[in-house]
């Protein structure tokens, strides 16, 4: 990898340098781990023993540390740091315009150029591929389906037709996106398939983790908004709709038309029931049941969910059941004695 | 799509026409979304006002409602709507033979006809696909494997050697059926791994949703009964049974031996610690946990898991705890207090 | 499959003859269903009456049993099983050199013999795959990765660049290993990514289920130990390790950088919040939450975690809250009474 200079790289985050800015830097790494010419990065004060001690060549810190590595100072550091390791590891994208000899592009298919498209591939009827796109070994294009710029599909993405994805949209192998809602009436021979003819659409900037899966629309769409980031093994229902930048961690699961506002995070391990709504801004840890809407802004927490600071009161209570079941007990038998 | 008037429609789902039924349909939409060749749907009178506002051709209900929209009078109405909309939307089943060129289909196995298998597929040795079936891209079809008529396999399906499915059995894409069960032996060493040599069986009519994991049984069956509908990133153990007729909403896992009934119906999130029964009947709520044998038809949910009713007023009292210990401490100050 | 007698079988777990050993044995079977050349298993002593009516040529015991039927004594039972089933049945490995005609094998890629490469599996630039090891089919090799001798790799399995297996490692179908860990800085204009360019290390002898998620380390390493066993839809965090011989049971998450000792047993559906540590020899059961660090060996159970006999009281007061807070009711209102 090319070398930078500490300067040139604190100038591309806005940073400042501390020490010595001519020295090259060719990657990112641990604190532990580092050499002589890679970066390292400091979260906080709790770590500046460890970088006192660290080979590290320069160190991204949002305070400037009293030692001699030297440091580009930028708050918060997290985002220099990230910014930086995209200088070294963009996301990747086509640079050239390659279809393996082994892809099926079907009659009608619309690809950009630049487009990478992989061994065994398969682009359906009339979908589009904007430049810029990336198609890994195995991906499945479904007839139909919109796919925008400078997207990344990792081996194995199966899109079903139909679906929309934005620009700059990255999703991980294994990902599912538009197999059919879970929707079907109760007949007396049975269950009778709702037939699922709406679609997902995947806004731009979206990143999806690994075996996500996405259901379509009933009717309608199913929608994740602008800047979105889901983790792995997360299932998103039919009609459900994420606003902008949210953030929902992984091994979580929403029921059918769920809707979310802009700026939610989500801890792992969250589940909804369905037809309910999330206000803008709402903040949920992990572990979470949501059975009702959330209508305000703030962090919550729980089963049942609960304002972050009443949980903690709650979860307190859980963790002490068996003595407050004896003192229950105690007061009883206190109140029962022929003595009282 | 091809019109239909509101009339024949009716007559496909043994319905009433109040209004116009000679109104030219060509497909389903959401009430606000919908056009004048379009049919909606209202589920109960509370949308009522919707349905009043709507541009739709034609409108699915229960009861007549008080307006000038041509209506189908059927109940229950979302089996009628469910009807209509295979009618516009049936399952993609093969209509032409079609072989992918870039299929793989081994020696000895035994393709109906027609039968659609797309790209990339591969079949195994001696694997049988009935007539009608349709295998998507890249579909893996192992030795032995036997699929019945009018199946619809979506892209990337898994079935391992050996696995069965019956007639028009849907699998969505991802889904994995018959991959070892999770069965070891301790020993001195570390864990010895008992084969799992046993079969999934997938009967008639079963649809499965993405990301699905079914694991073989160690010996003999994993079965899934005639009409059973199961949801996306769901995990069935070694030797679980379904009876007929289940509904399993998505993000479950049960583990190995569990038994369930005919007609069960499961929403999300729940989990089974294996070797138990579930009767037939039963109907268990999201985010249970289940411990024991379920003996008694009826509605059930929680964890602990408890006749329904009777959850909700462990809810009640979960969601008060704060308030229980203080009240608690209360009795338990005033009892040690020295005027008492 | 070819015979072997019981005798034979016996030698080969250190076990000792009960009866006839001469008798010829082909497979395993489930007692109620072994036909006269199938060998069945008893567990324990409550099967003794089963075992009475088997049909099966002979039976796997640990103590003997006082019946006809020919027997294999060995302690433990269940080891001698399992040994003997992988004799019949033993995991699949490559026999011969095999590559199929669709399969694409990148430029400098470095492949053993004998190696079974399967249709359609794509083997990217510069990766090695030792000799002993099947890819099934569909399956996708990144660039750089290091695949060990004698691995078994279902079909559809993704590995992403980098990625190291050791020997005799098994992966079943849909899994992917290696995908981007969730990791993003809040910037104001929404989420930064923060590349991921650590790498996972599966060791010797591990087993994992189908559609699991590893995801790769941000920096450094995501390790599974030698011997680890992993079920179906897990999620791995980045940085996340297990030590060796490890048991997962399924449907578990473990957040970013949960770090686990040896020997430590996880039921199902577990998730740990991450950046903690759970000692050597801790078995956690199902439907665990993990907050902390376990620092002591032992048996935990419950969310709040607790060790497994204090949750069983705790789960004893659960299953009574409506009980006790009437109880507490009455004693409030008995305390108020004007008469006290």
């Amino acid at each position: 990898m090319t070398a930078v200079t500490v300067a040139d790289l604190a100038l591309l985050v806005g940073g400042r340098v501390v020490g010595d800015g001519t020295r090259p830097i060719r990657g990112l790494a641990d604190l532990r781990a580092a050499g002589p010419d890679e970066l390292g990065f400091v979260r906080d004060a709790k770590f500046a023993e460890l970088a006192a001690k660290s080979r590290a060549g320069a160190i991204v810190v949002a305070e400037p540390l009293d030692i001699g590595t030297a440091q580009i100072v930028a708050a918060p550091a997290d985002v220099a740091f990230a910014k930086i390791g995209l200088h070294f590891h963009p996301v990747p994208r086509a640079k050239q315009h390659r279809i393996h000899r082994s892809a099926v592009v079907e009659d009608g298919a619309l690809i950009g150029e630049p487009v990478e498209i992989g061994a065994h591939c398969v682009v359906g009827e009339r979908a589009t591929v904007g430049a810029g796109s990336l198609l890994g070994a195995g991906v499945v294009v479904g007839a139909d389906v919109r796919i925008g710029r400078d997207c990344t599909i990792y081996p194995r993405v199966v899109l079903y037709p139909g679906v929309v994805l934005g620009d700059r949209v990255v999703v991980h192998s294994g990902t599912v996106i538009g197999s059919d809602g879970f929707g079907y009436a109760r007949d007396a021979a049975g269950w009778v398939k709702i037939p699922q003819i709406g679609i997902v659409q995947v806004e731009d900037d979206v990143e999806l983790g690994a075996n996500v899966t996405i259901d379509r629309a009933t009717l309608g769409v199913t929608r994740i908004g602008r800047g979105t980031k889901i983790d792995n093994l997360v299932h998103v229902g039919h009609n459900c709709a994420f606003g902008e930048h949210c953030a929902v961690a992984g091994f979580s699961a929403f029921s059918g038309s769920t809707i979310f506002g802009d700026r939610v995070v989500l801890g792992g391990h969250i589940v909804s029931a369905g037809h309910l709504r999330v206000v803008d801004d709402a903040r949920i840890g992990g572990n979470s049941v949501l059975y009702g809407d959330v209508t305000e802004a703030g962090d919550y927490l729980g089963y049942p969910l609960q304002k972050k600071a009443r949980w903690g009161r709650t979860f307190h209570v859980l963790d002490r059941l068996p003595e407050v079941f004896a003192e229950l007990r105690e007061l009883k038998r206190r109140r029962d004695e022929p003595g009282e």
